[in-house]
């Protein structure tokens, strides 16, 4: 049996290719836009595709089934609820998708969306029995799928819980296999761990435990910011077949309208970059996702230190539906972004000559801030500039180590703020007084 | 809990990293002598190397611990049985490591090896239950370790029949992470799905069924060859630290002493090479091991198509202690190696020009032969010819799909004989009669 996991660090996504070698046939569940990586591999393993297969409508990324369907001619199946209006093979509970001596049992599980199955997969070679589960956006490893985004989430929750029950059921020595590792803001608390067991999870993780009212009270409490862009992922996951983009070109100058996404580490922006550029290290985490949540709709030119660096930002950008990039150009310019150090940001407080914007979120405020700062996630930071939110005043952006700071800090001095950021450390560094949401005092 | 398995796919080795994300610290299972993947993932995640564990002395690979000792000041754990004469600590059964909130917990199984060790993975932050264990060459997936490669093979079966039960014992939904996939000498019949569960291999692994008697019949029988190289590799591997190696340089001439290894896909090979050389595609499955197999004690030059694909054999190379590398040169000459079709073939054997070499292993050539083809496995090809076993009548060389055929006739065209592969198909595709071990006639 060939069975490979592809993991999608930045949006933390997992893809599988599950296939026969014997056969020289595969099939790949819930492929990236960008398949490359899953093609060479089909490639290296002397495989033929011949099916792709979704667990559910994805919100968060943008699927490769329109690619693998448009350029390899490689049909596309999904169950019938998910209201698919490009051509498929409709997915029943029960359906079994043979794939040479490999079977994909499919197990119908509403709850992240009405249309989500789970794949238990039996290699035939070795069993009857399913040797492991591929669990999409219903069990995770240490967590369950949030289930607010395509539903009311009571409806959700219910469904969620009915489906985790039907999994459980798959027996304790069953690999579980998840569509989504830390970083997804598809579930709250999941692990960076790939793969887990139905038997770990069933002692272990609180999604298992109780019953439906447990759960239901477990699960309808707040939950992390919905993916970015979320809507219009929705309508081109399950509208027409999307196909390949044109190669990304380097350019001469930068079109007018045009706003420049500067993709090198923050050292190297905040050392200069090409005014009002924003900042965000596509070697950092989660690049796509603050991509999608600060930049506003107009056509991008990357700056990068080189063509890789921008190849890379480019299919990052495109994960998450954000296509509109005009072409790269190398990074650098007479702007720069002054940080500001802990120490230094006691004196400005202390004069009160700057105004202390915590840019996380409010679980993390919660927990514990530092009295007088105001609350401003990062990823509302250009919506509140441009909507006068911000008196003019200069600003120190914090967060917990400093890359969310330094977004938001570069963002806002592309609105035309004087912002500067706190890179080294966060709020946890902070010397000084500070309040949580149940006590207030150190 | 980070958990990383790092897979070496030409020799079919794993190597893990596991750590705890929140601490910043990490310990490295089972390294490559190649650790820059691991490094580069350990600084991905931020967090710092703090031990090398090693399940037992490798017989089939250079351990990367040297490096990551004398590079990076790691310290090395091994049970205390492996004769380790490097500085050491000795680990015994019940040792815990610990490495953040996550637990290594050593399990004594001698087997394959006296001082074979598991370790099951506790992570504190879900659990005080193991979640996984890395099972190292005792417990493979679909199969387990060969017993007859450190000790008497009676002794070691007996050993490794123990050492599986214990495995057993740690409940069905353990996750099992082995350090041998398909592809490696260590074992029989294991699969190239890179996990599983004790459930499933409980009930599913024939060699976990059964009493004492029945495992000691099964694991009496045939082996495959032992890794090549096998005594060299040992002794580096329990003696003296080993550092890194000067970089791979392009040189201008090949020194007299010296052989030419030509890494480049077949069909390069074959259109034209250097007189004598010997041609293993880099690209192709078991490069390093059949490079030790054939390869004679001398110096070697590497013929590539650019540096990275020498850079990339250079280090398949030294996983298997080939370190006398002299340098690398870009491939070509005016020496061809002249592909025989099946069609021709037949005509060949009718008049009785050729002599044809089975080049495959004893186990497939009892399944299925051509009569009248002599056995000659491709790793023997060199001694045979060298031994003056071949007579000097001009050969064909067949095995089952190509690679080895043309392996064994380079290596033959080497050493002075007329020697032509069958690279199109193979002793299956013969349209003729073939003889099996048990019935002879088609």
């Amino acid at each position: 049996m060939l069975f490979k996991q592809f993991l999608n660090d930045d949006l933390g996504c997992a893809c599988y290719l599950v296939g026969d070698e014997h056969a020289g046939v595969a099939v790949v569940v819930d492929p990236p836009y960008y398949i490359e990586p899953v093609l060479a591999d089909a490639d290296r393993h002397d495989v033929r595709l011949v099916g792709v297969v979704e667990t559910h409508t994805h919100a968060d990324h943008v699927s490769g089934h329109g690619r693998l369907a448009l350029e390899h001619g490689v049909p596309i199946r999904v169950h019938r609820d998910a209201g698919a209006t490009f051509p498929h093979e409709p997915l029943d509970d029960g359906t079994e998708i043979e794939v040479g001596a490999v079977v994909l049992r499919t197990i119908h599980t509403p709850g992240h969306r009405p249309e989500h199955c789970c794949f238990a997969v039996i290699d035939r070679a070795r069993s009857e029995e399913p040797w492991l589960v591929l669990t999409g956006d219903s069990l995770f490893v240490g967590d369950a799928g949030r289930p607010d985004l395509a539903v009311e989430a009571r409806e959700g929750a219910e469904g969620l819980f009915h489906s985790l029950r039907r999994l459980v059921e798959l027996g304790d020595g069953v690999e579980v296999f998840p569509g989504h590792v830390a970083g997804s803001l598809c579930g709250a608390a999941m692990s960076s761990k790939a793969s887990t067991t139905i038997g770990f999870e069933r002692r272990f993780n609180p999604a298992l435990q109780g019953e439906l009212a447990d759960f239901l009270d477990a699960r309808l409490g707040p939950q992390p910011p919905r993916p970015p862009n979320m809507e219009r992922i929705v309508e081109l996951n399950r509208g027409e077949l999307l196909g390949p983009r044109p190669p990304l070109d380097r350019i001469d100058s930068v079109p007018d309208e045009a706003i420049v996404l500067d993709v090198r580490p923050t050292e190297a922006f905040a050392a200069g970059h090409h005014p009002g550029a924003v900042g965000i290290p596509v070697s950092g985490s989660s690049f796509a996702t603050r991509a999608a949540f600060v930049l506003p709709e107009r056509p991008l030119v990357l700056h990068a230190g080189d063509e890789e660096e921008a190849e890379r930002a480019s299919r990052a950008l495109q994960a998450v539906a954000l296509f509109g990039v005009s072409g790269w150009q190398e990074g650098g310019g007479t702007e720069k972004l002054e940080p500001v150090s802990l120490d230094e940001l006691e004196r400005l407080l202390a004069d009160d000559t700057v105004e202390l914007l915590d840019v996380r979120e409010a679980d993390e405020r919660d927990e514990s801030h530092i009295p007088g700062s105001r609350h401003l996630p990062y990823r509302t930071a250009r919506a509140a500039a441009e909507a006068g939110l911000l008196n003019g005043r200069p600003v120190v952006t914090i967060c917990e180590s400093g890359p969310r700071a330094a977004v938001a800090a570069s963002v806002l001095q592309a609105a035309g703020l004087d912002a500067r950021p706190v890179l080294e450390g966060g709020v946890a560094d902070w010397q000084g007084e500070t309040c949580s949401f149940r006590r207030c005092g150190s």
